[in-house]
């Protein structure tokens, strides 16, 4: 395990990304996600990406040239075509749309078709928050997940997030997907070799397995997603989860007309997004003393047997993001292997520009 | 266990109903809801919630004179001040609201506030996906769960329901609490002195229970929520319930001005409502397509072991439904003794109308 400056891993990964023929402007914005991601300890959404965005790029499933645009609109809604340009790119330009229009409107939805894989959803929900609205996104993703009594993958983990603003407390910020785990841990489980914990996922006979070499015919890096499964990962909480895996698929793919029901292909995310104004409802100060009490009734609870303290979502990133501000990013060896080589092939030195 | 005809039963709820002084045309709306709750084999929130809401019309915590009141409203929001009718009388009052905006609008949002008991949520996001469009509620609750990591209650069940409207299939319709379970289920479980399964709840000390009782000061009916809780219920999911429950508690509770954390009264639900127009961003029958496609990519999955067939959300209640009509709807002897009771004390002979 490496710990590494957060600055120059996100200067590194600009510069492969831009070796490898992708614009500087959009290297730079997908590297800074990538990189918050990780910063967060979310390390299925960041630098774990790094070289399938590359590949994506390269194969053209993201599309160089492809720019967002608003193809149907009224004063609340908005469908945009993101033109396969990069995820992070679109929903960043929607997150901002959406918090114009929920400005005049009080509530605005926005529904995104053709859009790159996006990453972790919390980035955008964020920005929404930080204009002192409620964020709401659900992303639908390529098969991996059986539904509730199945075995065969039809949804995606299709995850979910939704930031809260509070007054004097840190925001809410839910971003989970809605399977028992994200696709990048069952990878990242298979890269170290590691047992899965029960209840993730079941083999080809739909039983349950701890061994995620169950789960993929080929398991070659980089391991396919889609077609390459021949066991499933497992809805979140039985037919609670499942619910709401098919409900993120209708949001964010059945209703920007793109694909859904396990069609989707790898690199391209459906989006849903929602910008919530609490004073279109009460006045903004009494919405942020509610959820300022409700966050420290939280806090205040005994910790379980097991736990040191009771937190709230979005705390676990923050106290990620804190130590990793202070200590650098952790990068397992295995990764950072992965990153020296790509490095080597568009002739960038990582070990000189990348920090310890 | 006793089989009763569904429209008896509602007749016979309806008469108790009045004699115990609600009005006539609110008793059948009340009553409809309890009966239909139970003909989806919903037996957490039907006829079992019969005598409380008496209780609660007695006690004036459900005012008999209360009619619900538009207090703020804009082309595509509305809050609603229940003035604690039942709560079924004013969801279905904002159900048609939020109908009606989103048909202007594209999608609309109501909240409420100073709402009854709304009973299972599903009945008013079936009226939403009635008219074509997605439907979508959350409520918050008295408290009951404890946080994640955490042993006190801060949290309600605090319900979500969606509803989403296909072209040929059923719709998709799911009801659920983000708790492991509902509070019903914890109390017939105690009714019948039998073991909750693991991964409900847990006693004073954190630690998990499978006793009913263990979570109760006063465990003699009716069982009292809120402060007379020692134990809790768990989220479903870990953190992910967890989160499920801050985001309604937070849309329910603290977006309508109302009390959230914690703090709500038995017996008074905060309310989130939004209807989605689907043809706001589609057309119809392209969104319908791909909802008829992902339900039927479901349904075409294998079964895992221990399963006869995969089912989509809405199925379970469809087919207790058409079970319910045909053989009556099941009732257990306690349940029906408690009728009996409540019928003599009212002057109704319930033996005589309700039907086998």
């Amino acid at each position: 395990m490496r710990n590494l400056s957060p600055k120059s891993l996100e200067d590194c990964l600009t510069r492969i990304f831009k070796a490898s023929g992708i614009p500087e402007e959009k290297a730079r914005i997908v590297a800074g996600n990538l990189v918050r991601s990780d910063l967060r300890g979310i390390r299925s959404h960041g630098v774990n990406h790094f070289g399938m965005y590359i590949e994506f790029a390269r194969l053209g499933v993201i599309d160089l040239k492809g720019e967002a645009r608003t193809i149907r609109e009224s004063p609340c809604t908005a469908l945009i075509d993101g033109n396969m340009n990069f995820g992070q790119i679109v929903c960043r330009e929607a997150a901002e749309l959406v918090v114009k229009k929920a400005k005049e409107c009080g509530v605005a939805t926005v529904s995104i078709v053709n859009c790159g894989h996006v990453g972790h959803l919390g980035d955008y929900t964020r920005m929404i928050v930080e204009k002192g609205m409620i964020g709401i996104m659900f992303v639908n993703t390529d098969k991996g997940v059986a539904p509730y009594g199945g075995k065969d993958t039809v949804l995606g983990t299709n995850p979910v997030s939704v930031a809260i603003p509070a007054g004097e407390e840190a925001p809410i910020i839910a971003d989970f997907a809605t399977s028992a785990t994200a696709g990048g841990y069952i990878l990242y489980r298979l890269r170290m070799s590691e047992e899965m914990p029960e209840g993730w996922a079941i083999d080809s006979s739909g039983n349950p397995t701890t061994k995620p070499e169950d789960l993929f015919k080929d398991t070659s890096p980089p391991v396919k997603w889609g077609d390459n499964f021949v066991g499933a990962i497992l809805p979140a909480a039985r037919h609670k989860g499942y619910a709401l895996a098919l409900i993120a698929d209708v949001f964010a793919g059945a209703l920007s007309g793109g694909r859904c029901n396990g069609d989707v292909i790898e690199g391209e995310n459906g989006v849903f997004m929602q910008a919530i104004n609490p004073e279109a409802f009460i006045p903004r100060e009494e919405f942020e003393k509610r959820v300022d009490m409700l966050i420290r009734a939280c806090r205040r609870s005994s910790p379980r047997p097991g736990f040191d303290k009771v937190r709230i979502p979005g705390d676990p990133e923050r106290e990620a993001e804190k130590k990793a501000w202070k200590f650098g990013i952790p990068i397992d060896e295995e990764l950072w292997e992965e990153l020296v080589e790509l490095g080597q092939k568009y002739g960038v030195d990582v070990g000189r520009i990348v920090k310890s």
